[in-house]
């Protein structure tokens, strides 16, 4: 295997890797996820080639057997990979926070592959083979999701709340501006949508 | 043409036609719309067949050309169809409006029909060819939206909104909840999603 690329945006699609920091087998993996995403995203989970993968990647088919000997265990990982380029911080500011979220999630839904990836992510009630991985995801966002709200709570920023009801009241608006693509998702939008449901929130608690 | 047939609900696809008020040929036409919207679900707007259609709803093609001899208007009539079975009414309570509303958008989304035509709606984006009737029926829908919001504003229900804005708030938890499908949307769900809306524009005004 000869890796002689000096960075990784040259034929690497996604924006994953190039933020990715590691050595370079931490760059190889990274790689292989990108490419694992961008065949998902393209064609599906149904007919995924390793060989296609790496081809994709510029490594060797047998660097992404050894690093995945499992198909679904590669999906996940690709899944894990492309959604963990969002996550929500707890800086103390809840507001903030979810501001922050809201419009990195939009950015992220706004590409051809977020596009491509919503769209197989919605077919995974029909095709068991996809919902274990965006279950599993779905449920480490949330969990960060209530982990950061009830640091909220405690502080006496707002009410209890669970954190599935909030993570739809909140990122439904946006799935749904960035697919209608009528109107562009702006910072203000992020913040109008955040105030409107915080102060919701606060307004019927019990 | 022999139409033997007592009721609507045999070899109907879709909920419509059996609600459907009016004589033989509006029964006709809406089999017809029912019949294209099924093919559209199933198979897309791209390779829509006029034979297809006409086999589907059991009349003759002739009869399909007849009433609509342009596809686009064809797939648009059937789109409208699909889309006025949901109908926000104005009592004069904007919030058992608003329930209602979200209660019977989730029944619509979660039929297979309505999953698959989400999906087509969803590819309105990079498929020219849908995105002018999923405009129109949007456009058709907010402007219903923001004459009885604007009702109840004038009734000092609550200040004024973009409709566009409480669409996207309302419905986006909708969309969300049914695409996962991970909990049963319930009228309570849509009570709650509505509470929090309508309290925080309330509480964010100005």
């Amino acid at each position: 295997m000869t890796e002689t690329r000096k960075q990784d945006t040259d034929g690497t699609p996604g924006p994953v890797a190039a933020r990715r920091p590691g050595g370079r087998t931490a760059r190889t993996r990274a790689r292989i996820l990108d490419a694992t995403l961008h065949v998902v995203a393209r064609d599906g989970i149904a007919g995924l080639r390793y060989e296609e993968i790496a081809e994709l990647a510029g490594v060797h088919r047998t660097s992404v057997y050894r690093n995945w000997p499992d198909r679904d265990e590669l999906v996940n990982a690709a899944l894990l990979q492309y959604s963990g380029t969002v996550e929500l911080e707890d800086t103390g500011d809840l507001r903030h926070d979810l501001v922050d979220y809201l419009v990195a999630l939009a950015d992220l839904l706004s590409t051809t592959t977020g596009r491509a990836i919503q769209r197989v992510i919605q077919s995974a009630r029909e095709n068991p083979e996809v919902a274990l991985p965006v279950d599993r995801i779905f449920e480490r966002r949330l969990a960060r999701l209530q982990q950061v709200v009830d640091a909220a709570v405690a502080r006496g920023e707002l009410p209890p709340v669970d954190g599935y009801f909030l993570a739809e009241l909140l990122t439904g608006p946006v799935h749904l501006y960035v697919s209608r693509g009528l109107r562009p998702f702006t910072r203000t939008e992020a913040e109008r949508i955040t105030d409107v449901v915080l102060a919701g929130l606060r307004h019927t608690a019990g």
